[in-house]
């Protein structure tokens, strides 16, 4: 049942003895809304622990350090920023037919639970949950004011992304009036990397190759390549945005080996609709976000992907 | 004189025939507010010109494309963002006694205008504006939204630094009730760079060096490397930054040739106070951003300034 920020209120108010349930691979708009929520519940006298699947990432911590577990038994099961109860995890999917609350920000949400207060115009499920307290006069501080605005900075890329609406705006100045470090929340969310990262993302960087009068960039990471750089295959992780970073590109694509096929992620700068170029490959995603898989040999899906991409860019750009 | 927004307001109802000016080498901050202010009198039916003695740069066309001069012989001049004559540039010196209204955030202001509107709290000199503008009922449509949007932006790094106030949100909330292609607009200023600048950006990072435990990383930018990489010398400006990308990095410098000697930037990631370390060698600056000159072998220089630094740490850190 859906249900409104006045009825997910009376629902807090009214049940006891929580478990918040994060999203498995957690991101810091799940994880925000963890702590948001568990310390607001606690600070209202109630228990509450969060629970994940997956550990929490350390440039997290200072959301999550000096946490502690109480010892109870759950009796309300709240999910939070989780749009399907596959992306509870291993460890949480027990919970899967139980959710008494969701509270998400996703318009996929599958409406699992018991009651889903969803706003799927909200940039983040932190912004949902600030309204939440704020209008229903649940009493904020700075730690949850620094979970809440960690996890709308996060969702819109620091205020970047079409999802910024002036709601997040307005809610982000409300939060601000707690002491919320942003400038070192930032810093530590956008703009720091480790030495290794540097090093992969300088060795992609430099390896790039245009196509299309520079309206395409393609960077391939080769097995070879991965074993060359001594670096592990995960520091490859989440490199398509790379592609992107050259003035005039319209579609970036990433094309990774894996067994003998290769893993393709595009990215639209702007017009072109990627997804449909890679629906021409059986794969598909967002408009500026999407993937397929080719096998072949390299310089071959080069050309398949170039030819395609041309095809898109004619069509949208 | 300092005046206040509504005394700002009357002057500019009761004036007529402006010139708008902004600062040379002119960044998103004070084009914003200069096409900004241009507009809005146009709109409330006064004669009004942009001036500046830079030419704008293309990144920032969206702002100016469609504007025209107009022919009148002007009566009042208008300064916007400006904090010192001096910044005005050679093509507007003449006009650096008889500023009427100086409009600026800079707290460095000199008052040097017979009226000056000084907002030493507000994030951008466009934040200023947009105050002015909602409270007095100036009238604003998309493209001054967008021009003041983009001052804002620039000026917080998309409202990522120190500076960026609830109020700084909360003024940007109102602007977006107006259509402004704000992920376009941050695309371009904050994600995409030029071929040769991606280029200059890899070649600087591969040669930086680690000190300190990786506390302090320096860049150098020697004659030899500017010839080698085939670029222009004004294609290595503006990098002092790239030294704080890795974590850990307290204190980033980047040392650059100049004649014999070398001009040192240094850049300070959170706690350490570089324009006290910058003053030790006679310069100075900001608490984050600092520099000063040394002369030597580069060698003796980096020793030197890695000596300083790790003085800095100890105290500061």
């Amino acid at each position: 049942m859906e249900i409104g920020y006045r009825e997910a209120a009376d629902f807090l108010k009214t049940h006891d003895c929580f478990y918040v349930l994060a999203h498995h691979s957690p991101d810091g708009d799940t994880i925000g809304s963890t702590f948001a929520l568990v310390n607001v519940l606690r600070t209202i006298g109630k228990r509450a622990n969060a629970r994940c699947s997956d550990e929490f990432p350390a440039r997290y911590a200072y959301l999550y350090n000096g946490y502690k577990d109480e010892e109870f038994t759950p009796e309300t099961i709240v999910s939070v920023d989780v749009a399907d109860t596959h992306l509870l995890g291993k460890a949480l999917e027990k919970y899967s037919s139980n959710i008494d609350l969701c509270i998400d920000h996703h318009i996929s949400n599958i409406f699992y639970a018991k009651n889903t207060l969803l706003n799927a115009k909200a940039s983040a499920t932190c912004e949902v949950l600030a309204k939440l307290f704020f209008e229903m006069d649940f009493p904020v501080d700075d730690h949850i004011a620094t979970c809440l605005y960690t996890g709308i900075a996060t969702d819109t890329g620091c205020f970047k992304y079409q999802n910024t609406t002036g709601e997040a705006h307005r809610v982000t100045a409300q939060l601000l009036e707690y002491k919320v470090d942003y400038a070192w929340i930032n810093r530590r969310l956008f703009d720091i990397k480790s030495k290794g990262r540097l090093k992969v993302e300088q060795l992609l960087s430099s390896r790039m190759e245009f196509f299309l009068n520079d309206k395409c960039a393609i960077i391939t990471i080769s097995k070879a390549l991965i074993d060359e750089s001594g670096m592990d295959e995960s520091d490859f992780e989440g490199l398509a945005s790379l592609t992107l970073q050259v003035d005039g590109i319209e579609v970036g694509v990433t094309l990774k080996e894996r067994g003998d096929e290769y893993k393709v992620s595009m990215r639209s700068s702007d017009r072109v609709n990627v997804s449909a170029i890679c629906q021409g490959f059986g794969g598909g995603g967002h408009i500026k976000a999407a993937g397929c898989t080719l096998s072949g040999e390299l310089s071959e899906i080069k050309a398949r992907v170039v030819e395609a991409v041309a095809r898109g860019i004619e069509q949208d750009g």
